[in-house]
């Protein structure tokens, strides 16, 4: 089978979402994952545990789209609605799976090792009328089921288990079945302008890009991402996209970060990794955010050593040589300040590079002089340091977010730029 | 106007959402905040800058919800879709709005002080048919219509400004609107025990819980969150609940963290505070992250002193003093470093307690003896440490949040208990 456009609606089961005390992580990454095979997302709806209106939501989406994929309500404390409802809604009824019930065994013997109850057996029940898709990850198998030409498969909302179902066994089988030309993309990184601004000075490009290729702005603290998208697998539309990408390219390099679609500390991490350098950071108002973001990538320890989180004055004194006097003199939100945590990191961590930061995030702690957001951010590497101040305007959340974001940009530049 | 229930629908309108490139944190913000005045959100639905997609969004939704909460494509680069469609569902035409105007050119002129473009004067424009909603903190004003007794409000992405206008403007307008009893919630947070064991655990409790009280499992982590809820400002129901939660805390009393609705981290703060305690962290897997989550909660100062991420082993000999032969000997992630770390944690950092971290997060550094997931967790208060061995079995991102969840439950306990 193969047409035009193949749509997926995404629908996710659960009271939770509803009440917001989960945030949906799950959708993003399916809709990634489906672009990549052509697939398009269409709809994606939440509802909670009820009969009808899961009912309805099926009925709905499969006069929308092809596929329509469903997570949640699978878990060993779900209100027993979802599998009883896709039995009747395709017409079956609940029989025990001996490969998902040696699973169960298996996770609660060997794994956990712990006793189970009735509760994880039923687990291993499923409609005779669907194709079992084994959970290697957690106790509830996935379920594939086929309805005039469209596919319907039901996965838990566990994360890290709907993941292994759809890289496993889900997007294998949906290429099969459809065999769309991927959507190609083209990402490019920019910092330190403005999406309106850099609307304005791409507005020419952006009105002269042909219809079969498509421009997006994704903005994300401080950072403005642009995406070229267009859909086939010919070499000409390959390099058509290629020929727009650089001319935009040539539009935005003085604020452009990197040409590919990473986040600001992976171009960070690896511009390290390509100079074989190391960095530290001192941090006091990021409090470790910008440590624990250069470590979220794996294999950062070749060029991340480690950091100085300074929250308090002493351990600014303490472990990074601050003088007591230059605080009291200054402040510990000050150029001097945030100079003499240079020094102090680089003698401490004795990394090529380190970069510190010292500020207010609030809501507390501002003054007139010096009000919520105001930030010092230094870099050096023992023979040149670089200090800038930065104002932000936001919640608490928000200003360590833009302080991380700006000071991983500063560095970026200091070493990219060795005067 | 006052009925039985006042259910509500969130539509979130932008490509990004549908791409995967955004997560969707707005709507799990939005339906805490609305169910705090009584309002339930029925459904949520996320769809593309597709104008037939979004008519038939607001049609479906206003049959299914009284209030229809709309999010997004109304941005500076947004393809001039949503205002125009809008304007002409509730049959009105686009003018300028002067306080929207005025704002404009105030965050252009006062606070960015950069020029104005064509663009951005766009953003003041708003169908003559709607009560505007005043934007402080950006460009895009947000917009309420009201049709067939049904409220429809149309507000801007970005995350900050969708909240100043829900806080402000839309929550109070709805609360006097549709005067609905509040949903009132009881929350408790478990720690160690999985989902199943828990259900098994209280499913006596569970049976004879009375039909207008409600309970939720809420999974993250390594823990658990119980919440009970019901809907009423009586007196009565307020005792009932009371006295439902006081049956649910002693059945989980040996694994409950805390019976209200806070993070491990809030709790853990609490209790220092509560103790006049300081503490500090040396993390060397967690590279961080349990610095940032003490320092993410605003006040944190006054417990937190501060961090040595020591990620290399330059930096726990240099900084935490851990013996070179004691790494060489035992290896990094082991019993006798962690052991080392408290010391040396506890002397530079100067606090009353310190929590240690070391281990191997994945996906590579595994071995056969030490596979991925093996974490060492110490905690210690200069007279007494605290030594334990974790095994973790996910990918990196979630051992770290398990690593973190863990050590911070273990320092809890650690405070608690002063043998």
């Amino acid at each position: 089978m193969a047409s035009a456009n193949v749509y997926a609606s995404i629908i996710t089961i659960g009271d939770e979402l509803l009440i917001g005390q989960t945030i949906d992580t799950n959708s993003a990454w399916m809709a990634q994952e489906l672009n990549k095979i052509g697939i398009w997302v269409h709809r994606r709806v939440a509802i909670g545990d009820v009969w009808e209106d899961i009912w309805k939501a099926l009925d709905d989406e499969s006069r929308l789209s092809e596929i329509i994929l469903i997570t949640g309500g699978l878990g060993p404390t779900a209100d027993d609605i979802t599998k009883p409802l896709l039995c009747q809604y395709f017409g079956g009824k609940l029989v025990v799976n001996e490969d998902a019930l040696n699973n169960v065994k298996n996770i609660f013997l060997n794994i956990l090792k712990r006793p189970m109850i009735e509760r994880n057996l039923k687990q291993a029940e499923v409609p005779d009328v669907c194709t079992v898709i084994q959970n290697r990850r957690g106790t509830a198998p996935g379920m594939l089921f086929e309805k005039d030409g469209k596919v319907f498969v039901s996965m838990p909302g566990v994360p890290h288990e709907m993941k292994g179902m759809m890289i496993n066994h889900v997007l294998p089988v949906l290429q099969e079945k459809f065999q769309m030309p991927p959507i190609i993309h083209r990402t490019l990184l920019t910092a330190g302008i403005g999406e309106s601004f850099l609307a304005e000075r791409i507005s020419d490009f952006e009105s002269t890009l042909p219809s079969n290729i498509k421009l997006a702005y994704l903005p994300n603290y401080g950072m403005v991402k642009l995406r070229l998208s267009a859909r086939g697998r010919s070499e000409k539309l390959r390099a058509e996209l290629e020929a727009e990408f650089d001319m935009l390219k040539q539009k935005v390099s003085d604020v452009m970060v990197i040409d590919e679609d990473l986040t600001m500390q992976q171009v960070v991490g690896n511009l390290l990794k390509e100079k074989g350098k190391t960095v530290g950071t001192a941090e006091s108002c990021t409090g470790g955010y910008i440590a624990h973001l250069f470590t979220a990538n794996p294999g950062s320890s070749v060029y991340f050593k480690g950091s100085v989180v300074s929250y308090a004055n002493t351990v600014k004194t303490d472990i990074l040589s601050v003088d007591p006097q230059t605080l009291k003199d200054h402040g510990a939100v000050s150029k001097e300040t945030a100079s003499q945590m240079v020094k102090g990191a680089l003698k401490m961590l004795k990394t090529d590079y380190v970069l510190v930061t010292t500020g207010i995030m609030g809501p507390d702690g501002g003054s007139p002089e010096k009000p919520v957001g105001t930030v010092w951010v230094g870099v050096g590497d023992g023979h040149r340091t670089e200090l800038h101040e930065f104002h932000f305007r936001f919640d608490r959340q928000r200003n360590i977010e833009l302080t991380a974001t700006n000071a991983l940009n500063m560095l970026r530049k200091f070493i990219l730029n060795p005067h």
